[in-house]
């Protein structure tokens, strides 16, 4: 039976296998940082209306600039993090893989390398990987804090093409200072210059404030962001990124003409319209994540300070310690996430009640593990 | 002013434009290919019906294989072109373009090389540099169809690592013989091994069959295809490819995980189920664009053959010729394609009344040119 190595496949492929988490069928999903809240009727509504006329003109391509959704965006943008932008300021694409693969086709590539400070969102090294760009990890504190001096060193060392800095940092849920992102973005430029990407996919949930700010005279400077999250669309795959028009400018040579459809932009369109409501779920997610941190914590877990919507706990000791742990939090119906750290899982915030239920497995696992 | 060329791009992005045909505002466009037609009203509502349906479960990623979707494929490809083919056979994504990046970033890359005979559908030659894949220019004949002995040649020098074949080709419409492709498929397997990927965008308007059932017992064969022309749904940017399932399984270790949305799925579901009413209007474009080749020719055009949705037409003789005929069309309110290749435009088959008023400027046009 022909398979995958049996084809002239590029020779660093060979052996893995596809990126993702199980998609398995439980009660209690809480695996993969999605809203647990469906969107509100009205808003289905909305998108149903606004995918009817863009299916209207379905026969035309979309528009290649998605100008309305990009002026929608950068409006959202000015109104909720403390920084006027316009759609020259504005891409969108694809779900924020898809911004970030444009980005590294464009500042990464062949013979450029890019950085990371992991554990982080594991995909900034796959995509860097998928566009031919050199990944260096880099590192962190024992307690997932960002190691500045190591940091810089890091950067002045590999002198790398992009930098990213995920902020909340995905799975451990803590937020990087801003003057830590201001460190890190000059020792980039003192060492190249290279683009600085903060991938801001959780910060609507943050105690903190997004560091949009940060762009205003720093056109090496990139916020990422996704409507996966805050505004509840994990099934929409938008995501979007601010910058200086130049960079704007920049992705438009690698990015695929026509790569946003028009249902996706109507879709889009129609969840911007409903921003307020769907910014109440994000208050309602923030003080259940609270809740799950501070339960966790009187259970006798090891918690990391988070500002996203999910939490790093532990510690689940010995070889496999975690990867037995998540297994017995899902023989209880509830899915969490081994990310492969060892001695640590990873629960995204959920309703209420899938919180009490997640609650009520690892109180009964802290239980069989004392014994 | 902080421009591209001010930021850390990639050198062989500096000085380049954005890709893309020009979006004017005029009363006839027939510069895209796309399908004139609107989608029937039914087959509206039920896009707003599957969508609102999918909008219900947004907050939640979407199924990452797109199971449904492929076997929905699957069953149009059996049905009409020939060959029995399954979900494991067909991968889809967001517009063959997306498709074709799978394809370069898995069996092409940096190191590697992939050929195509131009003219053709320059976006694998774009696609290819946006990959870090060498991109080799092969030849045509004069008269666009493939040179044999030249590809052949062409082949061997160079190994190439991916080989394209569009058929019908875009911009010149012809289709090449299926024991053409073969013969490409033999010298590419004897010069490499190497994947050949088969571009059938058009196919559903020729006057041949679909090559799908040569993918039997060649799992180096790919056949890629559109929803955007047979189906009227460019704005939908659906592409799709049916290959050996090793195929399938080793595009999925470079696809970014959830690519496709869960509104392009629910919509290209959509569309599946009105196949047969959309095959009707291919059906017209097909007379359309035979009327479209025959008038062409009794004004005194040279015209290619086409089996295509699309027509190239000429020849503008001098230097520039092509691109004054062009403006000349557009200013009588048509709007058709420069493609860059000297002497010659290409027209999409419109409407009727489209094709018309395209016949109308151009008869004019002979007027001017024969004074």
């Amino acid at each position: 039976m022909t398979g995958i190595d049996d084809l002239p496949v590029r020779d660093e492929l060979r052996g893995k296998s596809p990126y993702g988490a199980p998609q398995l069928d439980v009660p209690v999903r809480l695996n993969t940082n999605e809203n647990p809240y469906p969107l509100p009727e009205p808003l289905v509504e909305r998108i149903a209306e606004r995918v009817r006329e863009a299916a209207r003109n379905l026969n035309r391509y979309p528009d290649r600039d998605a100008m309305e959704l990009r002026t929608r965006l950068a409006e959202y943008l000015t109104d909720t993090a403390g920084h006027r932008v316009g759609p020259a300021n504005v891409w969108a694409a694809n779900g924020s893989n898809e911004v970030i693969q444009q980005l590294l086709q464009t500042f990464g590539g062949p013979g450029r390398t890019a950085i990371g400070f992991e554990p982080s969102y594991s995909m900034h090294g796959l995509i860097a990987r998928g566009t031919g760009t050199a990944w260096i990890s880099g590192p962190r504190n024992e307690d997932f804090t960002i190691d500045l001096a190591a940091a810089r060193e890091a950067i002045a060392e590999h002198r790398p093409d992009v930098v990213f800095v995920t902020t909340p940092n995905n799975p451990t849920g803590n937020a990087v200072p801003p003057e830590t992102v201001l460190a890190l973005y000059e020792a980039a430029q003192a060492a190249k210059p290279s683009m600085v990407v903060v991938d801001e996919a959780y910060i609507e949930f943050s105690h903190g404030d997004s560091l949009l700010p940060l762009i205003e005279g720093r056109p090496n400077l990139v916020v990422s962001r996704t409507m996966s999250k805050a505004f509840g669309a994990a099934g929409l795959r938008l995501g979007y990124l601010a910058a200086h028009p130049a960079v704007v400018d920049a992705v438009q040579l690698v990015r695929l003409p026509y790569h946003l459809s028009a249902v996706t932009q109507a879709t889009a369109l129609a969840a911007l319209e409903h921003t307020d409501t769907l910014l109440k779920y994000v208050e309602q997610l923030k003080s259940e994540r609270d809740r799950l941190v501070s339960e966790l914590r009187a259970i006798g877990y090891d918690v990391v300070e988070s500002d996203a919507n999910f939490v790093q706990f532990g510690r689940f000791d010995g070889e496999g310690g975690s990867h037995r742990a998540w297994q017995q939090i899902l023989d209880r119906g509830v899915l969490v996430r081994d990310n492969g750290i060892p001695g640590w899982l990873r629960v995204s915030a959920g309703t209420p009640e899938e919180n009490d239920a997640f609650l009520d497995a690892v109180r009964e696992l802290n239980k069989e593990q004392s014994t």
